[in-house]
């Protein structure tokens, strides 16, 4: 029951942006019958990683960022009564313009 | 539903290009009866990577050019309705001429 | 039945948090119908490690902090009659703040 | 349908040398009986990679060398109507003279 | 029939510290109702292993210690009669203080 | 049909040495009732390597070494219509002396 | 049928020494019955290997060492009719003293 969580190294804490899903006629879908959503909004970046030569990594994205995720990746965790996932930077395939 | 997308590191964002496909007798194919085409069209490249000494890798693809790429590499999303692959530059074959 | 423990290398010395959990009508779980909490307490960093040039790498948690950690991570440790978990800093995912 | 095509990094573009076989008595034998050749033409050289200093890898082979190849190697491509195979240099077993 | 064995590189000798164990009513239960025990002595250190640029990688145990141990790490081997272990100093958990 | 081969990079062109097996009695065995043959000729070495710092990596075998091989390692090539193998020179495990 | 072997790389040549096993009423046991032993006397040491600055790496071990080998490791040749291994030197546990 974290009410924050602070990331460690390369990964990433983001909360799924629920897809409103309606048939045609404009019935509401639910649950299971859903494809699981894959866009997801950048709520914390971690403490980050260093290269080879001891370089810190920056990263790619910033919080806020609507990003596009592996359907599969990342862990599920709960944060202020919040379904969220954290997931390794590289695990995110794009952001969302 | 993005209407836009900016791949992370050294992947490419790139749009199929649909075969025209007619058997001998002019009769249009269904879908199921073709194979996955295997060309594609380069759509928008990554934020890039870094090589162990920290230099920056270039991309050996531009936007606009016709690629061959594996045919089972890469994520599906749909951007601005449109099917669309984020893959790794590494899957692509080559540059059609 | 060891009294204290030095962690070797990266690894950190976690004891979970028990989670109190009771029903809406405020019956306790016993443990089986309890998922394993994924909350844990630093008790003690290893003797670290180094990176390729040499330099010793730090730890980002420290003694005290509240971790996020992997579910199936770790080694079950006896320390001081308590059950507590050695696992590597890699997998702990972020810090509870 | 590509007219040419530019294998990206290691890859060489390759065209399998057809085995004319006949039997003792002279009979040619039908495609699915022969073991599929080893041996093939040097077509295009990839755009080439690079070392882990940064320095150009150059190829062992060029364009016209007769190569043998592994069995199992490659990607099938269809270039100006014919079949061709991309493939990583490393998957050549050598020069054949 | 060894009497004594020098480990090579970064392996270190150990002898599993054999656990007393009692039920409550204090009878001594046999081999095969124990769980392996993971607490050993260190017996030896290997002649160790150099790192990347060549520099000498230290133990961060020494002859002596109580370590915990993996439980399915290492090789059985027989010295001077006893039954010890010759283990990867990767696979020692932490030192028992 | 290829009348000589030069292997790429760290590979060896080897002939396999015929072991003359005869049973007590006498009496020659068919190919099927022996084991395959270790020894192999040196026939050709490949055009080299690099190692990580861009120096050429030299062969510890010459052109005449009598070797041995591992039994599963290297493709099967016919060289001037005879069958010889190319394989990496990590798959040859000594020189016969 | 080799009379002698240099093993190539980090390879060492062992000869497994051969356990006298008695049962208690002093039956020699047939071999199957044994477990293979893991005690072998250091035959002769490879060609060496270089690490990754190109400094070559040195054996910890010399001809006439008896060294404790893993069970499984090796290849089995045959060295001037007797039954002899050849093996990396990192399957090699410890020396015996």
């Amino acid at each position: 029951m974290a009410n924050s969580i602070q990331p460690l190294g390369q990964r990433v804490l983001v909360k799924r942006i629920q897809a409103e899903e309606r048939t045609a006629g404009g019935i509401v879908l639910p649950d299971s019958a859903q494809e699981k959503p894959q866009e997801a909004s950048v709520v914390a970046l971690g403490t980050g990683g260093k290269d080879d030569n001891g370089n810190p990594i920056e990263f790619a994205v910033k919080v806020g960022d609507t990003v596009l995720i592996s359907k599969y990746g990342g862990t599920e965790v709960k944060v202020g009564g919040e379904d969220m996932l954290i997931l390794s930077e590289n695990d995110i395939l794009g952001i969302v313009g």
